[in-house]
């Protein structure tokens, strides 16, 4: 700590781009900390989501008229853009466009998973994946006859890498791993499994929905061949998610959804497929929500990925401090606001967390409540669910000290 | 005829909500035909998102904060509203939001065709499919083993339903047939069609894409068992697609897409779905836009359906006689208006369709060119491709006009 929030960055002057953050409820300025589910959306997006139907707004790839070209090379453009911001040297060719983080998982399951799975084929997962991997593998491991396997998550909320190294084995086929965990908020050493699961052949898929948005991340620094995030968690659109893959496996790949866009010749009886990415968009695809998303992107970097995850660092000690004083509140994961992402889990002993998230939304203090979709990893925490605040660029520690007084509120009325 | 399409649509007021319209290319004004690819947004389909973003923005289902809470109902609500617009009585139980029709087509394949279909079974389209059917169903049918069989087309663009009788037998596990063809411009009976199906125990899938946008659809009457269509060709925005089923098939079917949202209880073995229609709506959904959506059916509700399906009807009868008057084009489809959807697919002689369509732009016209995804029916026609103008609500006789000159221009250019 020691920094003042001011020093890493300017969120008054952010603030002025969220008018949403005005809102109030009961005469409360609304206090929004629920940024791990849906960051909010900044003018600049909000504005190119608009100018986009006012001014550009056509189908993509076909059309050889103005309007076409102007949206095409803007969509299109629109996936170098994000290949930059996570460091895709392949450029548009190893980002394909889905609706959210869960389709890019579904599709890499579906297109990879099911075509080349067998009953011989082991999948990796965590105790802490999030159920768009969990549910996903196990549904495609069912279909397979394949095994689904999870590394264990010890105490302190961080994986056990001895048994991940254990269970890694030449019968792995796929990695699927989260990131930066949306319920612990625990940072995974995904770069050492990566190494650990190509020296037994096998692919990583990276969960980044929590990641990519909130630090910089660098997928070839990561070495993962899949890297999933959606666009509604960092300051971009609703409807957009993507899918980053190698390209070498991209190529080699099965489609996954079929349709317009995505083949090159049919007949009655048969297709041949569209080069990347161009292969897995079938149909008209998110045009106004990729171009936005390219703004999101450039809306972030403008303020700097490494501040934001120093200021959502900063934002979780202090809230790690703070909740923990009085002696009745369980934290998960981490202890340290430098090894997790910019969330705090949290039960007040004896209220339940929707609850105490009623009584928090009484006090215009926005939190979620539940198990996150992790369910498995709330079994084995022994709660059926927990409170979580998250922070995003505008939050401020005045808003973590209203979050802790409405706390000490709802403490007061189960006393 | 015999209407001043002054009678119909008030198409002046109507074209204040579309600032695109404006945009001059060349010092002309654009004139925008190719609403069967993408329609225009108006302005309150614009202002629905923006004021989305800046005041409701939330992640939708699983929040207990104010914010979510708005965001939920308005989200759940439009999934109302558009069952009411395709007469779903099963109201939002009914209707799956996607990200396109494309998608809407795969969800039915795949949790349906995968699991059901086998060597035994047939599949029945048409000549006429989009390929977001074709080749859909012709690669499910590769994974199960199952046939396709296509009802001919006849000379006149229509389906050939003696043939259809003949080949939807027993055997027949689905019918999925376009309702208007985005090439041809048929209308196709779709009622007659599912009465077919239905005496031989089959589903019938209608793809309604240039359709639910242009004409009044009413899912019960034609007795559809599933209908598929896009936001983006209605008025609404891209990134949404919808799936009506009914009811009692939803809720008979496997899941699609596996994660969040979608799921009842999950372990580390298994897991048990949600109820309709979120069990087909994994992740975080197409929250901005299905809103959106509900708010562009009352843009087209308020203006009428029978009135927009008479303007279109209109303009395509318009259309056909001018582009006959010279005889050196072929158009393609019905020979009346009435009798096909609101655009017309033709070929000038000697002129290749993406010349005349470049040749267009320069004077601003904006029309498609190409095999409009339906290139199976484009050989059997006998031309590699066509160019096809296609007309919505702001849409005038004049801008048929300044295409039949644009065409005329061409013509003495290649003479």
């Amino acid at each position: 700590m020691g920094h003042a929030e001011s020093e890493v960055l300017d969120v008054e002057r952010i603030r002025e781009d969220f008018p949403i953050l005005q809102r109030e409820f009961g005469g409360e300025q609304v206090v929004y900390l629920d940024n791990a589910a849906t960051t909010q959306t900044p003018e600049p997006v909000v504005e190119t989501i608009a100018d986009y139907y006012r001014t550009t707004n056509a189908n993509v790839h076909r059309g050889l008229h103005q309007l076409s070209q102007e949206a095409s090379v803007a969509y299109e453009d629109a996936h170098d853009r994000v290949a930059e911001f996570i460091g895709a040297s392949g450029e548009r060719e190893e980002i394909v466009f889905t609706k959210n983080t869960t389709e890019s998982e579904n599709l890499v399951a579906y297109a990879w998973g099911l075509n080349e799975l067998g009953p011989e084929d082991e999948v990796v997962l965590t105790e802490m994946e999030h159920h768009a991997s969990l549910v996903t593998w196990q549904q495609i491991a069912k279909k397979t006859g394949a095994t689904c396997r999870y590394i264990r998550v010890d105490e302190d909320g961080t994986l056990d890498m001895d048994h991940a190294r254990e269970i890694i084995t030449d019968d792995t086929a796929m990695v699927s791993v989260v990131h930066v965990s949306n319920t612990l908020g625990t940072v995974n050493p995904v770069s050492e499994l990566a190494d650990i699961a190509h020296d037994h052949d096998s692919y990583i898929f990276v969960d980044g929905a929590q990641s990519v948005p909130n630090r910089p991340v660098d997928v070839e620094a990561i070495d993962a061949d899949f890297l999933a995030f959606s666009g509604h968690k960092m300051a971009g659109p609703t409807g957009i998610g993507v899918l980053y893959g190698k390209k070498h496996i991209l190529e080699e790949m099965e489609p996954y959804l079929y349709g317009g866009e995505m083949i090159k010749k049919v007949t009655f009886e048969d297709a041949s497929w569209n080069d990347l990415p161009w292969k897995f968009e079938a149909g008209t695809p998110v045009i106004a929500q990729g171009i936005a998303l390219a703004e999101a992107c450039d809306y972030l970097d403008d303020i700097g990925m490494e501040r934001i995850q120093r200021h959502e660092e900063q934002l979780a000690q202090y809230t790690l401090e703070q909740l923990r004083e009085e002696g009745d509140v369980e934290t998960y994961g981490p202890s340290v606001g430098t090894e997790r992402g910019g969330l705090v889990s949290f039960n007040l002993d004896s209220v339940h967390a929707h609850d105490l998230s009623s009584i928090l939304n009484d006090s215009a203090v926005a939190i979620r409540a539940g198990d996150h979709c992790t369910q498995p990893l709330h079994d084995k925490m022994g709660v059926p669910a927990s409170a979580r605040a998250s922070f995003y660029i505008y939050n401020t520690r005045e808003e973590v000290d209203k979050l802790v007084s409405a706390i000490d509120d709802a403490r007061q009325l189960f006393a």
